[in-house]
């Protein structure tokens, strides 16, 4: 996630980072090269290019702006569901840090409560490595025991093999007599959020937006700003490839711009800073557990939060 | 549904599984050939088709894409919600799993609780049968014995059987004493998710986006691009096949995306992969009762998973 | 509802049946002949109709679509809402069902389950009584006793006096010590949800989208449409019918829908089939009572299920 | 609010009541006079007044009617889900009658249950008054005794004041040992649902649309409705004033409609009926604690409903 | 927040507090400036400026226009959800007073009940300290005593703190059996609704609308509104000016007023009057510790409540 101050207007048009415009350069510039040489030929050699009309091209424009912005819309929404969900997990573990202070009494209880809140330490770090390719497979083993690193690895869905080891715990609370029932429930109520949370990151990174949906947007625009040139050039002249230049930044930024959103848990630029939100359920769980000697806050490196 | 990495420009062109192209090719190619025709008619004989003015076509084309635009958007939304409602249903059968480990004492109890998953797993490939015609039905019959076979098989709505056959298991551990009452509603109100999953789904199964609306646009779209060439072949001379062959390209093929979407469950590229989560879900549950010979998860079969 | 498969291309003009078109034909007629008096007032005696440049229509149109869609999003957003309230009924009825399987034992508890599941399949009846104007009376009042019958007849609102009565029942088994607290709750929180679904229905039966935009958006589309002719005569000559008739199609058709969706609880066509829902509940609660001679779920009657 | 028959087509045009026509009468008619003065100077005197080509204004309006459109939404949306609060407080008082049948016994309990539902009665009215500045401040003071009127006159929410009496209740009946903790918790959980929807009231009614959107969208729309006659007056000469009038009173409508559902507890006609919302409240109650002479259900006048 | 009734007509024009005409003044200017400037040139010296046909401005802007309205829809929702968890954690507090008024008897419990709602009081004084840089950090320590000074300090996350404070009150209210575990964990269910109020103030803050989607908009509106001119002069002559002013006004100042409530816990005027509602917080839950010399409610200066 890029984090900055709004720029000034000057510094708005130089600002690289974080903006899409490097990797739709090379269309931009398809685009900016084939009006020069369509306007170019239109006014050597008139009947060596075609021209159209280019009234249909509001239309076909417009209509496209319409259904681009749906698409973005709901990119957006999978954008932020995914940042609520990561927010929901942030106060769940906080919760459970707090519900288990009832817990926080000598003996096995305390023992249960340290090992519930490294568990669930383990398994922010886990959901990471879950979602995002290449996350950091070490973070989550640090809170484990020999004899559950072994499940862990062999598991066919880590984090969901975290919750059910806290169920565990929850369940042997519950045998020994030291959590009532109504105690036990509200605490598994508190996995079972964590549980929602696991399933709609797993939904939101393996059900993009249909496929279908995506290519046929993709190819529109394609076409649109290919035919673009022929249809503005008699018209604008050498406006031509200020124009359609504009036109093709917005058409392919935007749509580049989905396919980013469409991936929260990716890794490019505009991705959610899950490994930062991890790092912060840590410390809060560290500082439930009255640790003092807290790491600091995550920071973002070169406007760059991930 | 379709799972494949997001294609380079140049294979964009050249994709056609999970692309609606093929679909929608013979209304394309009917509006290509008629374009032609009355370009060469007009050009040949210009008193034998008639033409208009184009103008009246971008409000009528703005308007439709608006309209359009808004039934996608539902038909999406309900694809997305249908999504949800099995990713709800996997965790609730995983919070299942893990809320009956107090029951994994010698005896009833464990006796119960794989009795418990085993008919959550029937749910799911039941489920399955049920929202899409022609699922495998000889799948939840594997985890069922001779006596709910009966029962199953003559039920009206197999789903909700299964769930009263949990819900039978959960009265007896209670009148056994082997839950609490607090213990028997934490368990019964995982039930009652499951159930609002299999209502949600049959709403979206057996509820269409009202078809008055579906035909009103169907109508409009196809009107609109039949008339287009009459519109703009004056303006467009031999450009008028491609600018509308791009027109109806766009129009159909949302039109048709629309349809594929409507039906979430159906057996189109598009669906949802529900077979698959079903399959995921059994292995989840088979993992939570400690089985370690686990099937592999489900993989996609040339870029598609059902 | 029309409940039927997506018809082919050539049926799809061909169907009158869930088209909206014979509410609107006499508009569309009128705007028909309208525009062909202009045409030919303009064609003969030019001096006669006044002719208006087109330009600014696409401005108007535009909007117009803009508002009509919105509109219409509202309207189907509470058609959809209307269904996904009484799905959610359909899920609790049966989750009482399920519930109250506990009480499955002989004596006084067996004889109050089935009390209870009679007053929800009373209760579902009435509702459709309650919303519908014209639904069969005698259908709730089959599964009463003489002594509720009186006071449902007299009730201010049949469906919450059912809600109540169950409630009485509820209260009764506490009372007698045959439920616990708890089971008491849970069961409570069940009728809770129905008590939910009346309001919700209520609510969408009793308000109308805001009188004075529906009005505002009726004038503005028929001017629109009145003026259309005027406006596009000169330019379209002898298309003009054409294209406008098929703007006042779609237009006066989406505002029509709009209207229908408006009120889902109707006896139009496309209003949902609550009727069917209310026999639907009937099974699966006689199901859940273990009688084994149930009637067949509703069929659509030529492609219409109410 | 507005209850009455969608009128038929020509009675459509003549409806005043509910019509937001009156009130940007004195507007539209500016415009009017304004769009007739244009074009008998441009007609008499070319030169006096100037005229703009009217492209730029369709790009204008159509801006326009998307960030109405928009706004519109909002505000339907404010509307809408003040209407579903007070839906969630009528059925939150019907299940306070339903879950109070418990106490309907002998002794302290039945006082209690009564005392319980005549301070919710109360509620609605005093709610009423805090939301709408003018309501009948004397409705929620019958219901309290002379002890409760001192505190309920000098409280700095009144509504919430009645919460806290009744959360009193409960308390006393939990500490006399007339209710478990179970039922006490059930009981306060409806306590709480009454309490969201006073803070969701509370939020509708003191937060408004942001100042700078409402008077940015005023500005605009005045600004082209006042430029648009010089826009076209050349080319639709005495049709100008038809034209731009319909927009005018379109735009200006709309924006007047998006100003009355922005205060959805205001004292327009199409603001929401929350006195009869509040009576009907109480029939429902007074209905639940056995009374047999009710008052009949609130019935609009002249077509409102207030 | 901006709070003042509507204003008239006349008076619309002259407003500026609230209005987001100050921010936007310089750059409006300068599109003023230049389009004066091109159509002087256009006409003294036609050849010295480009002209461009204004045709494909239609489409660009149209297509602005789409896409900045999903972004201010997005913001406004942002701003509209902030208010909302403002709202909830209103009630919330309310729900603590009136849920501990089962404490409100001599010894420990009334003690226990006190330092909860102190703390509940310094909990939305913190939070807006928290939200808003610059808040007044006095406010929340009035609350706390020396011993919880130290931690509330030092600690990474202070709203979390104190609601862990308040955990340690419940925990030892249930160990000293004050409470029932019933008792405790509805109380905690109160906690657990202001941890999630904090943690979706916290997103809402932390996560702005991705940057590249941010930086595209402004680039995009930017460079069509300095294009403008060059397409309009030819046209319009010395409208120019007034019209590109009008289209900047309105795109930079929707561009604006998004940034604004973007950020709804900002210092701008248009911002959430946060500390008002802290303020409210505290009043609402001193009167119910019974306190009868309260604060007056929050009053707006010169228009504005922060």
């Amino acid at each position: 996630m890029i984090v900055r101050d709004r720029p000034g207007l000057l510094r708005l048009f130089f600002i690289l980072r974080g903006s899409i415009v490097l990797r739709i350069l090379p269309q931009v510039l398809v685009i900016l090269v084939l009006s020069a040489g369509v306007v170019w030929l239109r006014t050597t050699h008139p009947g060596w290019a075609p021209a159209f009309n280019g009234a249909p091209f509001a239309l076909l424009g417009i209509a496209l702006s319409v259904f681009l912005g749906f698409r973005n819309n709901a990119c957006y929404d999978r954008w932020w569901e995914a940042r609520k969900d990561w927010g929901q997990l942030l106060y769940t573990v906080r919760d459970l840090g707090r519900q288990t202070l009832m817990l926080d009494r000598d003996g096995e209880p305390r023992a249960a409560r340290r090992q519930l809140l490294r568990l669930a330490m383990a398994f922010g770090h886990a959901l990471v490595c879950h979602l995002r390719p290449g996350g950091d497979a070490t973070k989550p083993r640090r809170f484990l025991s020999a004899g559950q690193l072994a499940g862990f690895e062999s598991s066919r869905n880590r984090p969901d093999f975290l919750l059910r080891q806290m169920g565990q715990v929850l369940a042997e609370l519950l045998a020994g007599g030291h959590v009532s029932d109504i105690q036990y429930t509200m605490l598994e109520g508190t996995l079972g959020r964590m549980s929602a949370v696991l399933a709609a990151c797993e939904r939101i990174r393996n059900t993009p937006v249909p496929f279908g949906y995506t290519l046929l947007l993709h190819r529109t625009a394609y076409l649109f700003c290919f035919l673009l040139p022929f249809g503005f050039a008699d018209v604008l002249h050498w406006g031509t490839p200020f124009i359609t230049g504009l036109v093709a930044y917005t058409f392919f930024g935007l749509d580049a711009l989905g396919d980013e959103l469409e991936e929260p848990f990716g890794t490019r630029l505009n991705a959610l800073p899950i490994e930062a939100l991890a790092d912060t359920m840590e410390i809060n769980l560290r500082e439930a557990l009255g640790e003092t000697e807290l790491p600091s806050l995550p920071q973002p490196k070169g406007h760059v939060l991930m």
